[in-house]
């Protein structure tokens, strides 16, 4: 076994997850300098750094003992309390705090649900393009990923209401605000019909929402849980709200289901971090987080901006921008005959890299996509990076 | 579906998992005040909150927007030299840090290795009691559990060559020391003698070992991953150690399996928790941490002996008292005729609580076994639990 670990071991579930594509190019660059375009990093400049540790020192006094034990798996109360009342409020929902579960990240709500939902050849429904996290959680239950297309004001509601109708689905997993990769949102409508189907077929849906509070022009309309309480497990994250190394997110859930999320999460790794809970309500409750949000969303969108600015300047004419209203990504369509996998080995030798389309995508497509994160990189990479992307495509398109 | 959810959405894993008697418990007795051994937490009169706290604020000072950013899968890099250098030097061991991942607590790694191992049916040994978490991680990849005995000096590795010789099994899961629930640890030679086997036939073993500190005499001999290095995962806990609020453990892996287990975890939650890894990298460098360990040592010994001598005077002489060398629980073995399960519904109604044996078996055996904590108990609370659960105990003695 010593230097590859006999294959015939493995679970056919695990041989089912995809590679990451931006892992294995992370890899390969090593500890070279690279101007990136291709991580979803929040802009750490903006972290709460004093406030968090405010925190965390008033928790440690107040609380030392209780934080360090053992703890409920559903998660810190208060925690539970802060999240149900702010989402009440900002929506006019009816949030309960019992609704309310913490999760590590949105990330672990994935891989809850999808152990609870999924058997293997179950048909889950997701947009074209989705998530990578996503799939990857998700397709450790084997799952036969439906594909949808995604439409500029979210996914095509005839093809899901064919597949509610036509095929055995057991789950639609989407993000309905600023979408990773493709930073489309859902129309208000589309949420109200996509809620409908729901209730109609009796189906249930996943919905996503880490980029909520980033939108750039106040407020997403309210999501899709609204509309069909009972069909929607629909989860939040504090990574980019605050910061995503304290690795807490939420689920809110029909609370009939709460009982088996619960069960699911707790044998996965009994409960959350319990020191990062007390300290995220510990700042949320003594802060001002709606201005702290302001200034979020002020940098990205200042960000976006410039990096629009940047591709439209610099990049042939017949590339597509997606141009985002919140989040953190900018998707690219490029014309026919431009493959993003090729042009990123070009360059990768020239120190710039991006995630190439078919990484949010089941089925290999994809490759004429390309996924730019603009909260990390500062104006002159920006403006290099997507210069010498420029060049690459030109020199591609000339000889195709 | 709003009291119920409808349960053929939930998948055949999901049902498979057991529920947790412990749970069901606390649930009904809800916040009524009982005298527990039910439990399984340290004391937190143990826990450094004075030191985790500077520890803290350090942290935070001086590594503010690298902690609350996204960080490695694999863990924080200095966290996991000091976990490879300490067991190296603890065991004669050669140990890098590449073969050390972090994980939320032990039992995350539980999940994960099961999740890279485990097809529906494929055979999984345990040893008999085992210890339940693992169970209801297990249990969610829909194994074929094999029990094999677990003797005063470890697990019966005749049964355990049968297995391997006549039976597909996948993954052997054992606890090496201070088991969870039995109390019992394997003799050195057990230890060797089961690498020798796993190396033989070629197979696997999860040892969980997060009592490894908690030996009240000294050190529990080197693990068997010692001796079978490319054929054990051998996982370890800062719960019992530190604080398990911080939700930390780790696996010492095969370099092998290292970039396949990290590919499942990540696609699981990301990465663990950032903050609280430096929370304890710091901590673990700038204080005694043996010294700390005597104390938790000196404690638990003590309670242990308080609990067993309260066994001894007021139980009945025919039920068997394994005596712990370390970790958290005592194992009682009852007369024919006496089931624990019976027992715990007279205790409740006179406030005491502690867990039926049948929790730590997979096919309904070991009602005439109870799993006794003593490390959260005042000597009256003990004395007083103790006598009631004797008096009941006589009580159906006599009714037989």
């Amino acid at each position: 076994m010593e230097n590859q670990f006999p294959e015939e071991k493995f679970s056919t579930q695990y041989r089912n997850i995809p590679v990451s594509f931006v892992r294995s190019i992370l890899n390969a660059i090593g500890q070279q300098k690279m101007i990136s375009f291709a991580g979803g990093l929040p802009n750490p400049s903006l972290f709460p750094v004093g406030e968090l540790a405010e925190s965390t020192r008033a928790v440690m006094a107040a609380h030392g003992g209780t934080v360090l034990q053992y703890a409920g798996s559903m998660g810190y109360y208060p925690l539970r309390e802060w999240i149900a009342n702010r989402y009440s409020a900002k929506y006019g929902m009816s949030i309960t705090p019992e609704m309310v579960l913490i999760t590590n990240g949105s990330q672990q709500a994935i891989d809850v649900i999808s152990k609870l939902f999924i058997n293997p050849g179950d048909g889950v429904i997701l947009e074209k393009p989705s998530y990578l996290g996503a799939i990857q959680a998700m397709s450790a239950y084997l799952p036969d990923f439906r594909e949808v297309d995604l439409e500029e004001d979210g996914a095509n509601l005839a093809q899901i209401e064919e597949l509610f109708l036509d095929e055995d689905i057991k789950l639609m997993y989407a993000v309905t605000n600023a979408q990773n990769p493709s930073g489309i949102s859902y129309s208000a409508e589309k949420r109200k019909d996509l809620a409908m189907l729901l209730r109609k077929y009796n189906q249930f849906l996943l919905e996503d929402d880490p980029y909520n509070e980033i939108c750039f022009d106040g407020e997403f309309p309210a999501p899709v849980k609204k509309f069909a309480p009972d069909h929607v497990a629909w989860t939040g994250s504090f990574s980019k709200m605050v910061a995503p190394g304290l690795r807490n997110g939420w689920v809110v859930l029909p609370p009939a289901l709460v009982p088996h999320f619960d069960k699911v999460k707790q044998a996965t790794d009994l409960h959350p971090n319990n020191l990062t809970q007390y300290v995220l309500h510990h700042y949320l409750v003594h802060n001002d987080l709606d201005e702290h949000l302001q200034r979020i969303r002020t940098k990205y969108a200042g960000m976006a901006e410039c990096m629009v600015e940047m591709l439209k300047r610099y990049l042939p004419d017949e590339v597509h921008i997606t141009q985002p209203t919140g989040g953190m990504f900018i998707w690219l369509t490029l014309p026919e005959g431009l493959r993003a996998d090729e042009l990123i080995h070009r360059t990768m030798e020239r120190g710039v890299i991006f995630v190439p389309g078919n990484s949010f995508y089941t089925k290999g497509q994809g490759s004429n996509h390309i996924r730019l994160n603009f909260t990390n990189a500062e104006p002159d990479d920006i403006q290099k990076g997507v210069a010498i992307m420029a060049e690459e495509m030109k020199k591609l398109l000339c000889a195709v």
